[in-house]
């Protein structure tokens, strides 16, 4: 089906079943959506690209869940994940074939338009598979090996995961305490847990459904201890599917969410692997047991960046934009109390307090956008720097991917919640989506990088650059820290509510809370405080430095991209009070820091009060217009809220029929438990 | 078993197999851990009688899950729901005849620490029948009525619910659109659901619980429309539990949370019931249809505010003091990263940013158990002076209601997801209880008055009030509105960090933003706005000024309880820093408030950021012993993180293995999906 019928059928449908609420509030957008569209999707072809794929995955019936996985047992949710995710992937496959686009191409529109949680709800089982266990086998293998275990890999002969962090071990990976012992006599590696809190703990997949993992541990060779390596373990035999000879294995229990990743648990107990599974492209051991050291230990660093790239583009904007759009669409059909006696109930989305719950989101997902286009093209320039040996830009690359991830998934989590209270009891309703949207974001907050730990990272970077320039040897190449050298300059000028201005302000404001950290810490070091010591006496002040450097950079990458593309006056209007608003919220949030350190004075604030307030109503006409141009179809935002047709209660309670205990009029509990003690003496 | 008992018994427990960081935490708190419990408990005897009925309920071997209830599907986790209701409701009769406890004492009790959670994670199908079903039959039936329904429904001879909310209408009670027509000829009510939205929706047990059901309805009689009306209607046969005829009944399907509550709708078709099925306490319907209207309307207010004081008292703290001794305990045994190099991992507790998480948590638990405490008081001193007819302090008390529960219910939310964000990965585990507290916690800012809604209303109260004083008639009732008189003057003097210097700055922030709200509304009304646009075009200042009163009010009833109450000089000294703490954090959270409108100047600011630091410090080796002194025992806790003895990776380890996944070493879906898929080309 051509794009152009998907429209033409939308049009149909809508003079149809549309609520005729959100029929009206269609009517009052002032600007092209699909122009929107466009530069979200970065680019039309991306937008024609994601339609497409979206319509081949959601066309094929297999997909479907007879019933909601809400009301299966933890058993069944998981069965049934393992089947849809074997049709998942032979799809990922088949559009390889026919459409154009590389598999890299595939994952990030799937990820950036959230196929796959719309097909596999909690996430996927064998994720792990083509998020880390592939590339570890590319990045850290030697030649030999990538013949021998990548092929396998990418045709899903082998299912593998890569088991990290332990059950007493996250963040710091040198405390890990699965051992790896060299034996050169049979020319094998000895892999043990010594402890309970050695055991590997959370590995997507490890549970149930691989038969691979790498498995990370500490090294002993010749009686010395040479640190983490990775090394290739087969978990399960690959006809009966057993646990392999001292290999303990289960998965970790019930969670939050994400339950049919299927996250799991790993004991070693002796286990014998080939000295060929050790992942030998950077350290190696030769048969006699000689350790060689790799060369370039920084090289594994960019993995681990790529994923919190990718969790920015991919994941950060999607959840936004999904429940932004459940929560405006609900708020357009529901009507509730009054504003004047005897009027209609209004629609909840012409409350002050309303707008201000969920505009912001709106603007959140638009900066967050250009954030993380900034940050995709910043890995991609400093990946093909890297190629040539140029490690420069790495570390300002490293610090933006920590600060965009941590306060990008914390802002994303907030808003999610903002979205699902505004939508009162309903909201809290599984079939909104919002519930489910929720355990999927507040999970980025600690996965791949426990934000603070982020935070506190990207601060390290911050109080170095500071320290340079106090010693006059700033390196030009930090784009984002430019203003180090000018944010006290800044100060001088008078406040007016414009976007120039207001940036400024949030350089200020970061400039002046990183000289703060830096002169906190120098301070408590000149009196005799230990270096360690002084850090985490600061490190309150550090997290909220990163905070807001990252939010000034936002802000600046917002407003640069208002100013290079091209965009028509009417969409540019539009995007310019998103600014606005979004300025005038952070400021409002954090305003004790700009009436300290920037040029904003008390008298000031109600100017910024009434330019919120102002945002709030020049943006009620485009709300769902601006929504709408977010562009995710039904079947991605799977909510009785949000859907496009607006018919909330038909859908309420057509998904309420779907719970089991409906199929029946009387459950068997009554005879068995509630009929006893209605007729016992009480 | 005699409490001095228990206590033998921990100690020899402790001695034994407590984890070892928790055992030297405990060997360093300096307070008598007794006397905070006494205190928090409203006694000794409170405390004794808590920890009594919880000895009664937890030795009952029947509450034990087979499987834990995350692993049930749906229809299995209600069915056990049912049957452990039955056997909860036995037993709270059971405890009534052996305690001298009132029944209302006994579910205060339970409430209160929490038995009824512990039993039923998800809450009990049968609750609103105790708290709403059975009061509405008390509080608005006539002496006849009482006769005929109270005794049924007190020994559970019916089962019944409350059925108020609609698909389409919450809040706006005059919005509901469920019709009741009275039929003079056969003296009976035609009760009917004319739209989808009339469906009525939410009503706890309502889906297969409940044989009856108090329905709100839009009452007509002699073709005049009279308003909304309480009327019982039988939902169920009693002896086939089969619907009635012209009833639609079912439960409105899975939540976020809650889902033992078996929430419910209803739609009704021409559903006849005799004329004395109105509940006719206040308005009456005669036999010839002649309706006769309640000479006191506002008396139904009170059953409202009831519910409001409940979930502040009972709730609010319980939901904070369980995840703040989850989360410290935790972070005592945890050890992770290094401080310094060489040196041992330390406990994350010694971490700053991980104080900074945690410890006004513990602050927060105390100064709303000091609130709640006002509150019960007051509404117990308002409800004896309405018997005499005195409704003076009714407004207040329900402005402090409506604030108490908003801004309690939304702060502890916030710290239930910092304690889980604070424990990592294992926080997201469903054995470390965090999240079933969350899904609890996060329903009540919406249930029982959504929090905005009730922000606005304590506005009113708070903008009337301040009318009052500008016009020089202010009623001295108001004894949390005192400071409305003299806000202005305490601006004079200069900051120090003293709990009072900082506690009148909260009065006159709180009074500065009233006063705000009011003249901001002068000045649109005197533009020529209506006055209800006025009040929504500030409506994001007025839900902003009841937070900053409501906090204001919380830090005064905290001092004050520290000035009336004898407490130990040890105790006292770590009150006083949870005091300063909470202060420090509340106005560092809303600095910009403080700088625009109390004598806090920019130059002060990093005393109170020391302050806080210092605070922490000071708490630091407190801090288990302070959760300790919650007195919430593991069966409550219910979390593998938070258990009293430490060894949470043995639980870990031992929940995981309770999944079912674990209990077979090789899923079905191996043979059915992975096989063939791992056997295809791909």
């Amino acid at each position: 089906m051509s794009t152009n019928t998907v429209h033409l059928d939308k049009k149909m449908v809508e003079l149809k079943t549309v609520n005729e609420d959100l029929r009206n509030e269609r009517m009052k957008c002032t600007f092209n959506q699909e122009e929107l569209t466009n530069f979200i999707d970065g680019g039309a072809e991306n937008t024609d690209r994601k339609r497409k794929i979206a319509n081949f995955f959601f066309s094929d019936p297999r997909f479907k869940d007879e019933v909601p996985v809400e009301y299966l047992s933890h058993q069944e949710h998981y069965e049934q994940s393992v089947r849809k995710a074997c049709i998942f992937y032979e799809k990922i496959r088949e559009w390889e074939e026919i459409s154009n686009c590389t598999i890299l191409d595939i994952y990030d529109l799937i990820w950036t338009s959230g196929i796959d949680t719309a097909i596999l709800k909690q996430s996927i089982p064998f994720a792990v598979h083509t998020t880390m266990f592939l590339p570890s086998l590319i990045g850290q293998g030697n030649q030999e090996q990538k013949e021998e275990w990548v092929g396998r890999a990418l045709e899903y002969k082998i299912l593998g995961t890569y088991a990290q962090t332990e059950l007493g071990h996250g963040t710091f990976i040198r405390g890990l305490e699965t051992t790896c012992t060299y034996d050169p006599d049979n020319e094998e590696f000895i892999l043990n847990s010594p402890t309970l809190t050695s055991y590997k703990w959370w590995a997507g997949g490890l549970g149930q459904s691989c038969n691979y993992a790498i498995v990370l541990a500490q090294l002993y060779t010749q009686g010395i201890h040479r640190g983490i390596h990775p090394f290739i373990v087969q978990l399960r035999d690959s006809e009966t599917w057993m646990p392999m000879p001292g290999i303990k294995i289960g998965e970790i229990g019930s969670k939050m969410g994400m339950n049919s990743v299927n996250n799991g648990y790993l004991a070693l107990n002796n286990v014998r692997v080939p000295r060929m599974h050790m992942l030998m492209k950077n350290s190696k051991v030769h048969k006699d047991g000689t350790y060689e050291k790799s060369p370039h230990e920084k090289l594994t660093y960019g993995t681990m960046v790529l994923v919190r790239v990718l969790i920015v583009k991919c994941l950060v904007t999607s959840y936004l934009m999904k429940s932004a759009t459940i929560a405006i669409r609900y708020s357009a059909i529901r009507r509730q109390s009054e504003l004047k006696p005897g009027e209609r109930e209004p629609q909840i989305l012409d409350y002050q307090t309303q707008q201000y719950k969920l505009f912001p989101v709106i603007a959140t997902c638009l900066v967050y956008n250009c954030a993380a286009k900034w940050l995709w093209d910043k890995y991609s320039a400093v990946t093909s720097q890297l190629d040539l040996g140029d490690l420069d830009q790495l570390p300002e690359l490293h610090a933006m991917a920590c600060c965009l991830k941590a306060v990008g998934t914390a802002d994303a989590s907030v808003s999610v919640t903002s979205c699902r209270l505004a939508c009162g009891g309903h909201g809290y309703m599984n079939s909104s989506n919002l519930p489910n949207i929720y355990s999927l974001s507040t999970a980025t907050e600690t996965y791949e990088g426990e934000n603070t730990v982020l935070l506190l990272q990207t601060a390290r970077f911050l109080v170095k650059s500071y320290e340079s320039v106090q010693l006059g040897n700033f390196m030009s190449a930090s784009e984002t820290l430019s203003y180090l050298k000018k944010y006290n300059s800044l100060k001088r000028s008078s406040w007016t509510t414009t976007l120039d201005c207001m940036s400024s302000a949030f350089f200020q404001v970061a400039g002046s809370k990183i000289d703060d950290c830096y002169f906190t810490i120098k301070r408590l070091t000149d009196s005799g405080m230990a270096q360690e010591d002084a850090w985490n006496q600061t490190s309150i002040k550090l997290i909220q430095a990163s905070e807001a450097h990252c939010r000034a950079v936002v802000i600046s990458f917002y407003l640069k991209t208002l100013e290079m593309n091209h965009f028509s006056p009417e969409l540019m209007t539009v995007l310019i009070q998103l600014g606005e608003l979004i300025c005038a919220q952070w400021i409002l949030n954090r305003l004790g820091d700009f009436l300290q350190y920037s040029n904003l004075k008390p008298n000031d604030v109600a100017s910024i009060q009434s330019l919120l307030e102002d945002c709030l109503r020049r943006i009620r006409p485009n709300a769902v217009g601006l929504v709408d141009s977010f562009d995710i179809q039904d079947k991605i935002l799977d909510s009785t809220l949000g859907c496009y047709d607006g018919n909330v209660y038909e859908r309420l309670l057509s998904e309420a029929d779907k719970s089991p205990l409906n199929k029946e009029p009387v459950n068997r509990s009554f005879e068995l438990y509630l009929k006893p003690f209605l007729n016992s003496k009480m």
